[in-house]
Parts: structure tokens; sequence; C-alpha cells
């Protein structure tokens, strides 16, 4: 019986994050005061951030010891599995191998506890009574609620509209942590009444929900705000990930020549491939890494490496970054973890010095990959992660076609059990795809005055 | 840092299944004929099972072989993890020590998927197109249309109505694994129609939903039958989970005092228990086996010991079992796993025998126990599941109360992703209780006309 999956013991959870910024060649450049357009300090960033969080923002250090209460935390459900795809490989006829890293096993369903477990624990030192944050299809507000509960800090979730009606289990798993959730934009705070006054049936947005939330945490002394992505130390603490891949990988006798991620703000991206990504980078092994977005929100296809806030208001930093404009919004694809309109910082240097790669593929092509991924492996992926396997399949054809054999890793982010909606429609037939107009992209960008660069 | 997980490795997956059959005293009396009230033979059974199932069902044989194509499935997420409950027993400030194995790793949620991969693959290997089922809450009949879907045989589901309006998700996720569902009872068979004609608005019930699906089964060459609890064959193959948990218990240097499961037809409960009571039955050391059923539905606390049917309409084998009455209609509690009138043979038995024992407890202290569980293991339990965390708290605090430490070991049967609208219910206090009243369950007990033991 050939080995499917690639299991790991507790005792070997890794012990450090790694931080990509000590092998990088070219930095990314600093974030910038919204207001004055100059390099932000640590102390502009105190109202939001607990202290531990800004250090590792711009530490240079390349490892970063995980804290043991941390750890013992993540081992309710790390390490997690790799999988040698035998099931898709037979579906698909081809001479490629194919693993993938199972993050769904977590509580709350995805790999988004790897960054809320250390953000609660941080700001639970720091004497922090409650955080505040957004989340969009609610996978990020039900991994915060997580992590707070078992910190014994209180969470208040503001969630996109659109998704708070319409995928009301998520918001009951954040009550059932002990999340507040509240529809945004709310009249909770100045951000939310500024748009509802402009447009009372507002369906919200990530942009949006992350102004009301940032807003909650400057106007509260004991509040603090946590974000789930694009941040360098978000993406540090997801390359727990990768970390564990590599030890699997190892253990299956293998190296991967391309590593595939979906790409919402890159977190999922950073933390399975930073890993090895650090081998290329100190002129190890190489591996081809593969972001993959949907053409609905094409950043890192199709926009422009700029300055640009991370919200819509304008509330954020400026942060370097590959982006469609904080206006820009994007069609109702069910990939919600994936309408955001930038990159962080790292991953957009990365991209910008061509030591990434990225792709962008139609939802119908995702749903497609999707199904024949659970009815071949067992497992139904959530939309995000079905980016991650239509692309895996692109560049098995392409392997066989070009008569080679590939050995390719993926990140299955998550499961799908909240989002079975989706697959409702896409088995009636009811998906569709959304194309983006050239000028819709320019007349976005062409709306900010943040700093070119 | 105190190890929480106890995990094997891919290549620890038991060989073996335990027939606890080969151990009991006293073996169960044999099935009847439902128009004879004969033993039934092999004959008999063929139009609804494979032969393999068959012999399995009457083997005596202490250990079964377990195929490698099964093995091979049972990898995707077996062997399941074991913990050692930290959270929980800090949260309870007891001196004993709780262990829980961990079965909604499944990519079904549930233990279900256990019994249904080798039905699947032994109706495969014999030539089957296709298998009909009934599901109530949904557990069951997703778990065999995933395991249907890798075997590349068809799935036809019989899903009881008022699940089927209430819980969309789990028919939608039979549908993405190719299965076919019905809203019972049905216009398609005549056990339905039957039904239908008496009352049209009929919210159906297990016991209907079985008998539509055997209708079926017997009705055509190349379908058969599976049944998801209350069988021998079914029972045997969840003893992978307490084979796996006896392995694990070794490697944490333990041995349980107290086992608890969940009980709806036995599945769950013997999965975990068999290999455990085998030491009991065998001159080893003993453990006391602990039941728990809804008080809604108290067959084994409260019912009789006599055969009686597996459905409602009467078309099964009559089975020597505690029953409530073929014809009793538990209250609709959130636990829809646990809503069956009767026990399996076996377990009967061994409860008649003073082997086991059982408990019953109200819904509103397990929502409240399994609110707990989630805030201090982070995992959210199904209802079903919750009914053992109820009374592993209720062990534990009359341990503490003794002034002893005692080790209890429960099986977590599956996650409550598709359950988070009863939780919802319990957090705004909707949740009731529902009271049997004892001439309720004379009544339905007195309509039986089948042979009493």
């Amino acid at each position: 019986m050939a080995q499917r999956k690639i299991t790991l013991q507790e005792s070997e959870i890794p012990t450090h994050w790694y931080n990509i910024l000590a092998d990088m060649p070219n930095k990314p450049l600093p974030p910038l005061h919204p207001g004055t357009h100059q390099p932000i300090g640590p102390d502009d960033l105190a109202p939001l951030f607990p202290m531990e969080l800004i250090k590792q923002e711009v530490s240079t250090e390349k490892w970063i010891e995980i804290p043991e209460e941390v750890r013992d935390i993540y081992s309710i459900w790390r390490p997690t599995p790799m999988y040698r795809a035998y099931g898709l490989e037979k579906a698909l006829g081809t001479k490629s191998k194919i693993y993938y890293k199972y993050e769904g096993v977590s509580p709350a369903g995805s790999h988004k506890p790897n960054t809320a477990v250390p953000q609660a624990y941080y700001n639970m030192k720091e004497g922090v009574k409650k955080i505040a944050t957004e989340t969009g299809a609610g996978q990020w507000g039900s991994a915060l609620s997580f992590a707070c509960k078992l910190f014994g800090i209180a969470c208040e979730v503001f969630m996109v509209k659109v998704s708070y009606e319409g995928k009301p289990y998520r918001k009951i798993m954040m009550n059932t942590w002990g999340g507040t959730v509240h529809a945004s934009p709310s009249t909770l705070t100045n951000a939310g009444k500024t748009v509802l006054e402009k447009d009372p049936n507002s369906p919200g947005s990530l942009g949006i929900a992350i102004s009301e939330a940032v807003e909650v945490a400057a106007m509260n002394a004991d509040t603090k705000y946590s974000l789930g992505s694009v941040l360098n130390h978000v993406l540090m603490h997801q390359t727990i990930i990768g970390l564990e891949a590599l030890k699997q990988m190892e253990k299956a006798g293998d190296y991967p020549d391309i590593i595939v991620a979906p790409f919402g703000g890159g977190s999922n991206f950073a933390g399975i491939t930073f890993p090895f990504l650090q081998h290329n980078l100190t002129g190890g092994k190489k591996v081809r890494a593969i972001a993959v977005e949907p053409t609905s929100c094409p950043k890192l296809t199709r926009g422009e490496f700029r300055y640009d806030f991370g919200d819509t208001v304008g509330m954020t930093p400026l942060i370097p970054m590959y982006t469609l404009g904080h206006n820009f919004i994007p069609s109702p694809i069910h990939a919600g973890g994936l309408r955001y309109h930038g990159a962080g910082a790292i991953v957009s240097q990365l991209l910008k010095d061509g030591i990434i790669e990225a792709d962008a593929i139609n939802q119908t092509e995702c749903f497609e990959s999707g199904l024949l991924f659970s009815g071949a492996e067992g497992i139904i992926p959530a939309p995000e992660a079905t980016h991650a396997i239509a692309e895996v399949i692109r560049q098995a054809k392409q392997a066989d076609k070009a008569g080679v054999s590939k050995t390719i890793l993926f990140n299955l982010c998550g499961h799908g059990h909240f989002d079975l909606g989706a697959y409702e429609n896409y088995l009636a037939g009811k998906i569709i795809d959304y194309e983006v107009a050239k000028e819709d992209i320019n007349a976005s960008l062409a709306e900010l005055d943040t700093p070119v660069i």
C-alpha cells in the first residue's frame, strides 16, 4: 500500500517562524504615514498593535521563536497532514507527482488560526482586553474569535454585510466562540456612517470593514486591531505551514519543482512558499512559486506597483503594493477570501523582482477543478483553495504535454463546509465568470493620489 | 510543554477489525424473518446485502482482515488523533484525566465513513451498481455518498424530509460526491406513498426512510441496501476507532477507567468501547462503558428488550433489541443521529448482561457542555457528540466529589459545522427539553405484535 499521508508528531511542530525579510535581495520600501507620506515608526502603529507584533513587523532577524503557549494551542490541529494526491494524479492520468498540505483540519477550518493564535497571545500578554477586526467570507473572523476565546480576551468582528446575511453559519461559529459580530457598514463607527450616508443599501466590502475595525481600535485604549493577511508579521506566522511541509517533503524523499497557492492578501501563499524560497534566495534548490488569483480581482497580473491604502476610507498606513486601487470593488465571486484590492509589501516586492510568479483563473474552471478533486481525494475544498487546484491541473497538463514529470506541491488552505451553497450553484450551472475591463482598472487606479514608486 | 495530541502513523492503521461476538458470554438471539418469525439465513439477506457483508454479519471469528483497498481509503483521515483534554480538565477544575478520540477529521465529518467505505467496497467487488440508503441528519448519507464516489458506484439517499428542508448543506454535500437525494417520504416507493396517503404533510422519520431504501434495493437487481448503524458488521467496522485508541492509550502510558460514547443505534459506542471490552470479557483490565442517549429517545434506559423491526413499515428482519417500539416518534431534538427507536442486537445483549451501562441526558445540558468544550478545547462538537461530553462532565464531577481521580475516554464522533443553527438556538435560549411520558412508551410498545423474548 503506497503511503498517502505524511504525518509529523506533535514534537515536530517547528519552534521558530521564518522571516524572509532576512534573505530578500531587495527589502520592501517602508510603509508611509497616510497624512504626511513620511515613513512610519513603531509609535505610529502603537495605537493599533501590541509592541511585540510591531517589532516582528519590522524585524530582519531570520528566525523568530514561537512562544510555548502558542505552540501548545497550535498542537490542537498542528502538525497538519501532507498528502500525496494519488487519487487526483490518477484522475488526471498525469506523470507528475502532486502533493498537498491540508490546513482545513484547524477548528476554524482554514490556515487563518496560524496567525490568529499568536496575535491573540501577544495582545493578551500586553494587557489588551479586546481585539477588533474585519472579516469577508468569515474565515478570518472565526479564526480570531477562536484564538481570543482560548486566551480569554474579547473579539469584535465587522463582517462584510453581504456575507453576514448570506453566510449565517460563519457568524454563529464566531458567536459560539464568544465573538461579537456586526454587519458592516454599521452605524457604530464614523467610517460606517459615512458609507451608509452615501449608500444606505451598501453591501459592504473588506476595505470598508477594515476602516470600521481600525477606527474602533484607534478610539478605545483597551482595544487593538488585528489583520488576517497582507502585513509582514502575518505572513511570517503562516510560514509554519511551509516549515512543516519541508520536513514532510524530506520524509517523502522528494522536493517540489513547483509550489502553488491561492492569493488574497498573501498569507496563504507566503505560508507555504517562503520556507522553500529560502533555498532559492540562499543558493540552494530552486522552486517555482506560483500565486493564483481570480481573474475578477487581478492585482498581481494586471495591477500597478505603487503605494496604496489597505482600506477603503484611507485610515491605514500606505503600503508599497501591487494594487487595483483601494476603491476597486471586485465582482461577487464565491472565493470571498480572494476579493482584496492589494497584495502585501513582501510578496509585491518578490513579484517585482521576478522571484515569484502569478496567474489568474476564472471561477468556473476553479469549481470544476474543486469538484474533480473532491471526487478523487474525498475532501471538499473551499472556493479559495480551488484556485490552487486549478493551477496545479494546468501545470500537470503542461508537463505531460512537454513529456516531463514535475513534483507539484500546493496549499489546500481550507474545507468548503460553509461554501456548499456555491457548489450547489455550480452544479446547477449558475456560476458565471466576470471579465474586468481594462478601463475599469485604469479608472480605479486613476483615482489614487498616493505616491508612485 | 505537555503533549496534547497522541498521533499514530499511517502504517499503524489496524489491519483487522475486532468482532466482539467471539468473546461474548451470551450471543445475541438470531434475527427472525418478518413474515414467518423463523430465524433467517444468508439467502434471506442476499437481495439486500453483498455476500461478504452477510458473512461478516454472522461471523464469530474474532479478527476480520481489513482489505488493503479499504485501508488505503481509510488513510485519507485515519489514524485519527487522540487528545488529552487539558483545556476541559482546567475548565472543570477536575482531578480526573480526560481523553478524547476525534472522528470529525473525516471528509464527511464523522465516524460514519469507517463503515461506509468497506460497505461500498464489498458491494463494488460483487458487481453492485447502486446502493440505496436512508439518512436522518445527513451524516450517514454523506458518508456513503463519499464512499460510493471513491469506488465508482451510484448512491441513492432517502433523507428524512424535515432534515432535507432544514439542512440543505448536507444534501449539497451528498450531491457534490455524486449522490442522488430524495426527501422522504417520497412518491418513488410504495412505502412512501402509503405514508403520504395517510399524512400528506408527514415530516418523515428514519424508520420511514429505511422502508423506502429497503424497497428500492429489494425491487432492483443491481441495487443493494446499506445501513449506517445497528447491524453487527457495521458495529464491527467501527472498532477501528477503539483499536487505534488502545494503541494511543498505550503511547500515553494510560488506560481508561471509564469510556463514554453517544448512543443512536450503537455503532459509535461499539466502535470506541468494544476493543477495550475485549479485555473485560477475557479476564483483563476492566473498564466501565457508558452509552449516552437523549432523554427524549430512551430505549436503553426505559425501553423493552424484545424483538422489533428496524424500520417503520415492517420490512426488515426482526432484531432482538432494546426498543421503544418501531412506531415511536422521538421529539425533534437537534441530535438527529440519536433519534432512533431501537438498539443493535449486540449492544442490547451486552446491556442485558450488565457488561455495559446506559445513561440518558437532556439536550440543554448537552448543549451547555458542548459550548464549554468548544471554548476550552477549540473544536465545536456535533449535537450527538455533546451527549458524551455531558456524561464525561458528570463522571468527572462525581469522581471529584468522591475525592478520586478517574481516567475517562470519550468518542468525539463529529464536528458541528452543519449544526450551527442548533447552537444559534441554544445561544438565544430557544432550546427546550422534552419529557417522554411513561404512558407514551407503554402505548408505543403495546402496538407491537412481534415476539417477546
